[in-house]
């Protein structure tokens, strides 16, 4: 029997991608699904049709989920039943996620894609392929906690492409330092952006973004210690825009090494990288944990996005860094709504299943 | 009598800024124009239009030059008659104006927005406000060529508006190293860029772009000496991309400076810088060279590459950076069509007239 | 003294553009501002900034208003002081001018940009230099309704550019019948469009824009008789897109005339149009109604929008429709902000004081 | 063994579509490539490859041809070696394909997307599902030109989705005339069209474009007589215009049925449409011809322009015209870069093989 899950959250966007990467799923089904008040009670299908104007809010490319789940009735998330239900994945906004997720988790193992716990030193923050021993951490969580599940967290869309390029480069080289420029999809402000704000612009601010791409990357680079992460001095600067492209997270990276690297070198670190976690061919999995290409036009994230999925981190223009000590430059192509959204909650979800950690 | 200028290039883009820079001009009439062989012997306004389909190629946003302009015959660039011509902008692909421009300056003094002669020790490198002691090799260069004019050139327009602000940085507190990462709009690119590349889309790499920032921004923050620029010894990293954007360069810009500035003193430099250039006046001038946004949502392209008609620059969200020493970053907005282009070598040229370089 | 003018939904974007229309007016001065409970009693300045962020929404191009604009208190709506005010702008969503405008209108002559009241028959709904007579309606509203002031309604943006066009056939040829397919700016709809939904996009539906384009363009069309509009028999059939464009809408229309026009007695009708009012000279006037494009590559929103301020509309290719009986068919481009809103208003206001409706 | 095919113009956008859907056919193998004389003596993988920077020209979205395509030596396509070859994809610009494809036809089946020979009279100009039957035609071209081959043509992309839905209606109520205005993708004009050009932007006007669907739309709904097509009198009055979207034209179409139809019978007969033909079940053939959408917010050509992998035409908002006699209209969305480009060759192809048109 397939492992029950329920998503909350799944009229929203984010929710939405975890629904996506859950259609058909080989090892998930889903079991229910929670959202606002306003949702409750109907079906899937009626909660996200204007009953007016029969406009339809399903926001994710490519087709509805399964007709099952059109018909499945909303819960209200407050009060999900969580009987039956092996995982959960919480998909909300950060408010919501402060209070929901420890109800949940105080029975279910929880996913959420959601900031609030992250960097609560017992909380893994993960990025499938690149830091899953920080999983451990979840015995200590069950333990302080008193807790029969746990909360595992994603983090921010920005810095999860940085962060797998970073972490190809700290376990060869070691890492001082980190700049970043990005230049973000609109998607990844789900649907609060006015067109009139970002049309033929960019805007050259994301409130909070920046400081989340400093903090959670190095909380991602860190070694598990006794029950917490040990963040390496890393210092990292970031500066994150928006610009007028659907999906796809831009990012200009240079990078202060510890030893001196060629480009090649650099090259070669991040084709070897995740090759472990890439053979277990998990569904969701990329092939490649990052795709280096030589054309320095590429990687552009209109055609790039996509590659394995949206699942691999697209990396060229590998080249010294003019100011940094042994710095390295190169640009990288991640899709925020794909390994760094939904569908990274489904691959760690896989790697949960295959690990043990549910139904344990 | 106005000071009588010929326009080389005038069909092409730049040429039609210059022009437009020059429409209804206090100082300066347009006696001459000049193209490819394609356009010479029509007048200005059948070099533009497409005869079978009516369809005219004047691409710079606003109205059409005056029809005095547009009824001028257009000659052959190569041979371009200089006699009663005081002045020549020569707008031109590279190739046209290696060879061409020395023709002009053998005669007249001749302000190029082209790149060939940008480096060469004698030629100055100039930005209006910024390093117009640099005019000073304008002397060297007639002795040592024996001409009766001379070229002066303006830099790319990347490297334009950053090096504004950097030589108020410079000045005040000095500058070791500046990494930049731009996000440049399509005009700047012409019309060879193809809809199909750029739409919904970032491209990583704009061939040459980041050596020509990282030479002529040395070049243009040098002091000049015995008839020759003397260059700092500032590192320099330049990554160019290209947005889906019309008219506007974004950069990234974080500073190593020589000497600790908080942010508010850096926003003091910025808006003091040029004061005396700016008292000038002269007709294209903006009013201030630097304009400073406190709020963190500016500068955005579409919002501020107009301000002060394209002649300012538009910088925000000023604050210190995590990695550099010293260091210091923010983001700035400069009009690559603008400043960088056209209106900057009509400014140039007022500077020219107004310092007696002209009809010397 | 100047004539002393509130402008209600000052906030909004509706409200913000009359303001940039009123900015250093020769006839109208800024005296009371007027917005929702939320901004009351705070400066106009802070009312649109965000306190914590410093983040600004100020959303029309250009400058911001003058100082003295900017330190006026801003009133609720529902209680604006009408003492010494000549003249209310009213700028407010559909509800909120259903409820505020009867109640300014009671004492002041009221300008509406909203749409409760447009189709009432003694409410006129005029377009400046086009159906101005309809203003005698004002005498048998203020008759019937025993108020001191009136509503004077604009039109829907999308049907102001059309009818334009359409009263000059009108008035030379007649019209039978016109079908529209509108491709309509961003701006049109407010910041309530997600940028997801239409970067890289057409949507092929506006809610309501399609009737609303119906039933007033006939009102705008009908002659005025005995205390009510005449409506004529035209029939029109509308589809209304959104595209990714900022601001201006295009729209390509074809029409039945009732006596046959070669596209050259159109054109010449179009140029002839509106000289009456535009001989007026008024502040915000364009010099042209119409402005006739003989280029078959214009209009274009981007190149035309903003062709005299955006107060004329910009027509081209027109030529023989294939299909309707005496069909002519073209494409114009309207500044769907500019004629089509704030400024339009501004306009009416003019031509209002100027043909003694204020201060009667 | 399977079907040897060669693709002329295989360097360019309409030869890569084609590359792209024969991509691992289970009918068809690429067996010859040909382009012009620069490319000829390269392999493919060169010959798209710039030497210098590494820039690779392959445009279509997803992934490059298999390795044995790129290991393929280019002929030069005036002497392309067609021995062994059952059928030639010619994709070639309009001068190109005037002088090359006879040549071929005259030995072997030729598939032509260009325009010069869509009207000759013994020329079919064929949709699959649309109008197969006009495919009789050949057997009089191959006799009156005394061929081998033959030349069977694909209409101009933006005749090809409206006319999928014309044939509908046409089969079921009649059609008295068509008034159409598009909004077309960026990709239709290939990479000629700047960036400039069109980003935030709407060019009103595609050379010839309105004269093609005028003509070619009646040429497909004709019926085929004695060895010539009877067009209907039907009258087509088009307007073209571009957007920024990067594929899928949207076209605004109002139609005059001969005999009345409801909506719902409108939307049956859409429904209904094609079953014959998708019941092959064709490698490359679409479900549905036609997918009615109810959402009135839809088709929009970024989220429909993929569906059934761009082989179907998305078609919604279907209710009266108030204009046109016995009027319906709709919207539609047609992948131009599919069905009305090289996958619509692919599928043709793959019919001409089920109906024993090739080695025949």
């Amino acid at each position: 029997m397939k492992i029950q899950v329920a998503v909350v959250g799944a009229t929203g966007i984010a929710g939405q991608q975890v629904l996506a990467g859950l259609d058909n799923h080989p090892t998930f089904e889903v079991a229910a699904l929670a959202a606002s008040e306003r949702s409750a009670g109907k079906s899937f299908a009626e909660a996200i049709t204007d009953p007016d104007s029969g406009i339809k809010r399903w926001y994710v490319a490519g087709a509805e989920p399964a007709p099952a789940v059109m018909a499945l009735a909303v819960q209200e998330a407050r009060t999900l039943k969580l009987d039956g239900i092996d995982l959960v994945f919480a998909a909300v906004e950060s408010e919501a996620a402060r209070e929901l997720e420890p109800l949940y988790a105080r029975r279910v193992p929880t996913i959420s894609t959601a900031r609030p716990h992250r960097m609560e030193p017992d909380v893994p923050l993960v990025i499938p392929g690149v830091n899953l021993d920080h999983l451990a951490l979840v015995r200590e969580q069950k333990r302080r906690r008193g807790w029969q599940g746990f909360i595992a967290t994603l983090p921010n869309c920005t810095a999860t492409g940085m962060a797998i390029t970073l972490k190809a480069l700290e376990a060869q080289f070691g890492i001082d330092a980190v700049m970043v420029t990005t230049m973000q999809g609109i998607s990844g402000a789900g649907r609060d952006l006015p067109a009139l704000d970002i049309v033929e612009n960019i805007i050259p601010y994301i409130p909070r973004e920046e400081e989340r791409v400093r903090i959670e990357t190095r909380k991602i680079l860190g070694r598990i210690g006794e029950g917490a992460i040990i963040e390496p001095p890393i210092r990292v600067s970031a500066t994150c825009t928006r610009a007028g492209v659907i999906s796809g997270h831009t990012e200009s990276v240079s990078v202060a090494l510890k030893t001196p690297a060629s480009p090649e070198e650099v090259m070669a670190a991040f084709e070897a990288f995740g090759a472990d976690f890439t053979r277990l061919r998990l569904p969701t999995s990329p092939r490649h944990m990052i795709t280096v290409h030589r054309d320095p036009m590429r990687p552009q994230p209109r055609l790039d996005r996509d590659a394995e999925d949206g699942m691999t981190t697209s990396v060229g223009r590998i080249r010294p860094d003019e100011v940094l000590p042994n710095g390295v430059k190169y640009l990288l192509v991640t899709h925020n709504a794909a390994m760094g959204a939904g569908k990274g909650a489904v691959l760690l979800a896989e790697y949960l299943a295959h690990a043990g950690y549910l139904r344990a």
